[in-house]
């Protein structure tokens, strides 16, 4: 069957079959709009981002139904950064005429088993058809209580910056899938990002976070984030980085300076964040209880500015920082 | 400036200037994600629409002001449909590399100033390069008490139906904007479409509306859709169609049926809903505080099925009910 003959409102009946039923949910896909229950004395958690082909993803590599997962694993990231608790999902799709159902069914069988994993229920959304790519735009919403709930803006000088699991891998794995590769860890953590929701809810819930920020521009541009709302400065040391066993493989075959896809690369969807100094036991704890590496990498200095601290002891202020949209 | 200038940080800064403050935000624009206070014992509703270019609007004769009011009047419409209070907004945006500034901050403006009409406050977003159209979607939460809310589902046998406002002007208004014409009421109708966000929570509060929907898709689309829900049929009378004086004017001299444009036109954004005949009066009342034709236009059947009446008194069953963003 094709799209055209299955039609807009029988696509999205089959969106709805897919949709799981989560708690809280009064009125799911097919009113006006959702309906749902806050729960009392909780924050509710919001955040939107879009996926555009050509863009953020290359149809010719990347397989529907990682593509379904990443969509709302980039938002779960988010909400993990604040966190917060994710609940409930919005999809909205503007679909080309040449897209088949065996892309969508995959991409949207992706996208539940992500929502499923994580406890999120798809409430509702939009579909369209394009003139032109593919594009995917998810709104994901989580709570939180009041005061557990990390912002960017809470480090202090002292503080120890911590990020969790390896960074750089999904820039690289990008490269392999651009050099033809189609299997490994790193094209996997490129396609496939694990959202941090349980390591961003345990270090909210214990308030061991000061402040956290998801690394998807790169590690660079959201520490200068974080830093910028912060009001503070900080000290990143190049070899206390986390890198992958394939990292230390295989970059040093690629051409470019052997830190720079985990400095700048970004779409790791890591957490970074900062924490008191004598929080540092407890959060190994965390680490090792969740089983992921929580890697002290610099520390927060009262006064702004980022220094980095090159494995032979020498320092530099890093120039340009990761991704921007509208970069020429 | 160009956008390449002021790039991606500094755009969405220029966009959290005019983004407003409202109440219950505690963290709007800047973080992982916006954190809002949703008002103990109402539910949230929420709802999410797309606007791509070359299939919702040609930037040939769309202004961008009234296309960023546009953007989030469809949402605000589906909030209304419900019953709804909206409250919070989220804006993505996937843009293009020629699309300058000399649009995008008339188009924000315009998004800002419906939102101001209506107490809604943008709280966050995304904003990436596209590599095709322009590609626009809005979040749109709301809330209201849950007995208050208005379904799709509970319309009765006995209940009349009515539509606010005039049906088929939208669609006109883009036949004459195909045609070369930039000026004229069904035009302004096309481009800047009037949420019915005051008669759609007044419905709701005074516990009128049985069952509502927005018309989008066109009167006979979203009819079926109300009615799909209900289970239920209707008699829709040709004759008590709220016409525009322009539609009476302009539609003869256009070649296709009369009533089709008020029939499967979409994009009118009025409220279609059912309400209890002993429910007229108040109704009436209504409508008149608040300026707004309410016109019953059909009667709610207890058997399944559509059916229309002309003007001679004879009846069809309609076959194709309005639009279908997949079909050929």
């Amino acid at each position: 069957m094709t799209l055209n003959e299955l039609g807009e409102f029988g696509f999205i009946g089959r969106i709805a079959t897919s949709a799981g039923s989560g708690g809280g949910v009064v009125l799911g896909i097919g009113d006006d709009a959702a309906a749902v229950i806050p729960t009392p004395g909780l924050q509710t958690l919001v955040t939107a981002d879009m996926l555009v082909e050509g863009v953020h993803f290359d149809l010719a590599f990347t397989p529907p139904f990682e593509l379904g997962r990443k969509s709302l694993a980039v938002n779960l990231s988010d909400i993990a950064a604040m966190g917060g608790i994710p609940r409930f999902a919005l999809l909205s799709l503007a679909i080309p005429p040449g897209l088949s159902l065996e892309i969508l069914d995959p991409f949207i069988a992706g996208f539940t088993s992500r929502a499923k994993e994580h406890g999120v229920t798809l409430i509702g959304g939009d579909t369209c058809s394009s003139r032109s790519g593919f594009v995917i735009s998810v709104t994901l919403m989580g709570e939180q209580e009041p005061e557990r709930i990390v912002r960017r803006s809470g480090a202090g000088g002292g503080d120890l910056l911590y990020v969790t699991g390896f960074v750089g891998d999904s820039a690289l794995g990008l490269a392999l899938l651009r050099q033809g590769e189609r299997v490994g860890a790193a094209i996997t953590r490129h396609l496939d990002p694990i959202p941090r929701t349980a390591a961003g809810v345990a270090l909210a819930a214990k308030g061991m976070a000061t402040a956290m920020i998801d690394v998807s521009d790169g590690t660079l541009a959201d520490l200068g984030h974080l830093l910028k709302l912060s009001g503070c400065g900080a000290r990143l040391f190049l070899d206390r980085l986390p890198l992958s066993p394939e990292y230390l493989w295989r970059v040093p075959e690629l051409k470019d300076d052997f830190f720079s896809r985990a400095l700048s690369g970004g779409e790791d969807y890591e957490l970074l964040f900062t924490a008191p100094a004598e929080r540092e036991e407890e959060i190994a704890a965390l680490a090792a209880s969740l089983n992921l590496p929580m890697t002290v990498i610099g520390e927060i200095s009262r006064a702004p500015g980022l220094i980095i601290i090159s494995p032979d002891g020498s320092s530099h202020i890093p120039a340009s920082r990761g991704f921007d949209h509208f970069a020429r």
